[in-house]
């Protein structure tokens, strides 16, 4: 990219590095950056520098946070006997948003995947069995609905069951307000096979 | 967002101010960057700062650059007499990548915009007008086929029409490729208006 000069050029280069910013977005953001206020700036820049330097795993659940206990195991009106398996801090964030669940979580950082390689020993699965040998009531597994999610969540069942802690899994059909005609057929059969009586 | 501690949410914020990016890139963008290498995140704030910096106008056609005249406005293999008029750097960027155009530029920052209060003054006209007064043989404007855009093409033109320099504007009309079912009315009418004889 010659038609900018070098420091634009590298900054550009180094936001399209990001996920889910192309070259035009990379460019959009740039002169936005350029053209902000300087101390907007300087506080961006030290905001990314801070949160590397001082986020670190949650010592009980491997949630990424700046304490060593996250607010969510360091609480006393959490129920620390019901812990929900997810794969990263944003579906952590997406159950805290309802509002509803008062369990605790634990983080695995990924999904087992045999295609990319990532096995087992490459997720947070030791530090969950770690956790399974206080008392825990139940482990409900809320990773994704996707091949890798599911794989996981059945890997995870495997390895509970032997301990006698009860074991679920988040259900999978219809979303909410989706409408039957747009929803794809795997989606459909979950559904039915999870219906439940009324 | 009290889902996450402290360090992580104020990254989450700063990020999402930035333009097209909303609350979940923003997250998305925040966990990546924690999750980068140090060095690499290093590399990202300080080229952040240093563009910050460094970058400023090009005393000649005020496009941002590190210099004090832009790569453009100091070569010797382009065309000085001939100015192309554009709205930003991104679309002074927009036309090199056509590799065809060998003039100069001129970059306005901005277009005149009477609903959010944009006048000629407030964006860099003066600096156009004052280039005129060297050799100048003709200038193309290729602001924006947008109402603003199309204002400033207007407002430009007749400033400069009294100079006696050739002041021309850059087609407009159904775009290469483009389908005439899927194209507004409006350009279709402009391109009828534009019509070229074969």
């Amino acid at each position: 990219m010659d038609y900018y000069s070098k420091q634009i050029s590298k900054l550009i280069e180094e936001l399209s590095r990001l996920p889910g910013i192309g070259s035009k977005s990379a460019q959009r953001l740039a002169f936005h950056i350029i053209n902000m206020p300087e101390d907007q700036v300087m506080s961006l820049s030290n905001t990314i520098t801070d949160a590397k330097k001082n986020v670190k795993y949650c010592k009980n659940c491997c949630t990424l946070t700046d304490q060593d206990l996250c607010p969510i195991c360091g609480s006393d009106k959490r129920n620390q006997r019901e812990i929900m398996v997810v794969e990263n801090s944003r579906d952590l964030a997406a159950y805290e948003k309802t509002g509803k669940y008062d369990g605790v979580y634990h983080v695995l950082h990924g999904a087992i995947s045999p295609m990319l390689g990532i096995g087992p020993s490459d997720i947070r699965l030791k530090e969950l069995m770690l956790r399974l040998q206080g008392d825990v009531d139940e482990v409900i597994i809320a990773t994704n609905s996707s091949l890798e999610g599911e794989t996981t969540a059945m890997y995870i069942s495997k390895l509970i069951k032997p301990t006698g802690i009860k074991v679920s899994r988040i259900a999978s059909g219809v979303p909410v307000g989706g409408d039957l005609e747009y929803i794809d057929e795997v989606t459909l059969l979950r559904a039915l096979e999870g219906r439940v009586e009324l």
